[in-house]
């Protein structure tokens, strides 16, 4: 389709983008009315909205539209999981400029409909304004089907800690594109496409898991959030993280220690979650660590092998 | 509170605007985990997202930081309330300059969360970013307590239209606003905080409606909305709509018919239904017109006395 959004205009673009969604069981009534209705069997829904801004959160000369719309869906559809709840439908607000190509919109809405069909989750309503910078606003639903929702809150002393799914991957990825490399392939993947373990959040959920969140800031930052949370302390055990060999090689090439990756790299949405010590892990849940009683102020809530991580952890959006 | 965003950090911020939040019976776990949890005891929820921008839906010289969070809230939980659901909470994307002073995000929590008491929902959760220019994106959730959803697409020929709520009240307060004055006050005050009937969302899905919006864009184009979803045509009779003689004297004022502004103006979020002929309305639902069969391309269908209305109604949002 040619043109711009501002030629096409604003029914133009919701029509065209619309006819791009596949519909979703739980999708009882999707977009097109003054409100979208959506199952919620459990008489409960889990909901979470995270935007995603140009220049911010992406640059279009670094991703194509459709891995924003991965991404965007993503990280929203993550947070549904760390409940512990099945993700059940996404609501989109755009904000457009104009003189945005038309392509631009649909392939955005074709990576958002393609990461909610991964999730099983689907598209169910949403708004477009006119703007000056594209901003990608996504609220996520979903369904907890019984289980308790796992805060932060819950992780106490004697827990051990684990992880499933990806860890550095997308940092990696970040600094083999940012040296203006395009491989290894599956590093750049995993920056412009994180792929979260979804079925992950209601299993930790029905492990037991008394704390559980998804690594969107980088691991000893979100750990920071359960151990602040749950006012304990969290060590991590380096040897048990899992550095691939072509990490290795990567961190080797641009000269960083890929455990800085590991330990602090986010997007990945890898979960991690605190179970009782006596809990029987399946094995993709990978334990890295152990809750421990809180100290006093000025020391470390996550530490790693003991002892403060050198460098620091997660990052201030109004820092930067 | 002095100083700006930036100063205050988003962690910060958040903890400022969360601690402004009061509680509601709907919402299970608020703001401050990966996820918030509502109440949806009809085991489906309503959502709806809109997004106001600043310099397109509002003027930080026009509108206090209060009125828009008040408005921001409403023009959502009318949408809720539109599709006969009983708001329950809402989650609020928020896009912040640095340099915004944070007693202007303070308040817009505060009319944002006035708001929400007006309604009986709660704050559940959100996401704060900063970029250049203010954001507010909001997602509103309801519960249908058992009732099917109204939709636009159910009206039927014989129906009858109500509306009950505010028409025109925002658009004559503008034109009062646009023309530098304050007064009358009443007016103003609509212009600045539409107040939506939300009851008579699930009031009306309960009196049977076959079709049902609220006048977010105009009466006349909110009913096209359900003329097309229903294909029907529906007629507005011009004596059967309120004018108050205030409104009449603001028009005589700056040269304007107020049927005009009753007929096209924006953002009261009156409610709006259609209802089978023979429903016994409670005196609060104004009868103003009747659903008839559709007729041919090129014909309007909406029309007022049996005749188009020569001024267009609503407006798109990519036009301006």
């Amino acid at each position: 389709m040619k043109g711009t959004v501002g030629e096409l205009g604003e029914f133009g673009l919701i029509r065209e983008l619309t006819s791009r969604i596949g519909g979703a069981p739980a999708v009882r009534l999707g977009p097109g009315d003054d409100a979208a209705v959506v199952a919620a069997p459990d008489r409960r829904v889990v909901a979470s909205t995270d935007m995603l801004l140009e220049g911010r959160h992406f640059r279009r000369d670094w991703s194509t539209a459709y891995d924003v719309g991965r991404k965007a869906a993503a990280q929203n559809l993550a947070d549904v999981a760390a409940m512990g709840a099945v993700p059940t439908a996404l609501l989109l607000g755009l904000v457009v400029p104009a003189e945005l190509p038309v392509t631009w919109a649909l392939e955005l809405m074709d990576g958002i409909s393609d990461e909610c069909r991964v999730a099983a989750a689907g598209v169910a309503g949403g708004d477009i304004v006119r703007g000056e910078t594209i901003m990608v606003s996504i609220t996520a639903l979903g369904d907890l089907g019984g289980r308790e929702p796992v805060t932060r809150s819950g992780a106490r002393p004697g827990d051990i800690i684990a992880v499933t799914g990806w860890l550095g991957w997308s940092a990696a990825g970040h600094a083999v594109l940012s040296r203006g490399f395009r491989s290894p392939r599956a590093f750049v993947e995993a920056h412009r496409r994180p792929e979260p373990p979804y079925p992950a959040g209601p299993a930790g959920a029905a492990l037991g898991a008394t704390a559980m969140t998804d690594v969107s800031d980088g691991l000893i930052a979100d750990l920071d959030h359960i151990a602040a949370a749950s006012k304990v302390r969290i060590d991590i055990r380096s040897a048990a993280l899992d550095i691939p060999a072509q990490m290795s090689d990567i961190g080797q090439a641009v000269g960083v220690d890929p455990l800085h990756w590991v330990l602090t790299g986010g997007e990945d949405h890898a979960i991690v979650a605190a179970f009782p010590s006596e809990t029987k892990l399946p094995a993709r849940w990978r334990p890295i660590g152990e809750v421990l009683p809180a100290r006093g102020r000025g020391v470390p809530r996550v530490t790693v092998d003991g002892a403060a991580w050198e460098q620091a952890g997660g990052w201030d959006h109004f820092a930067g």
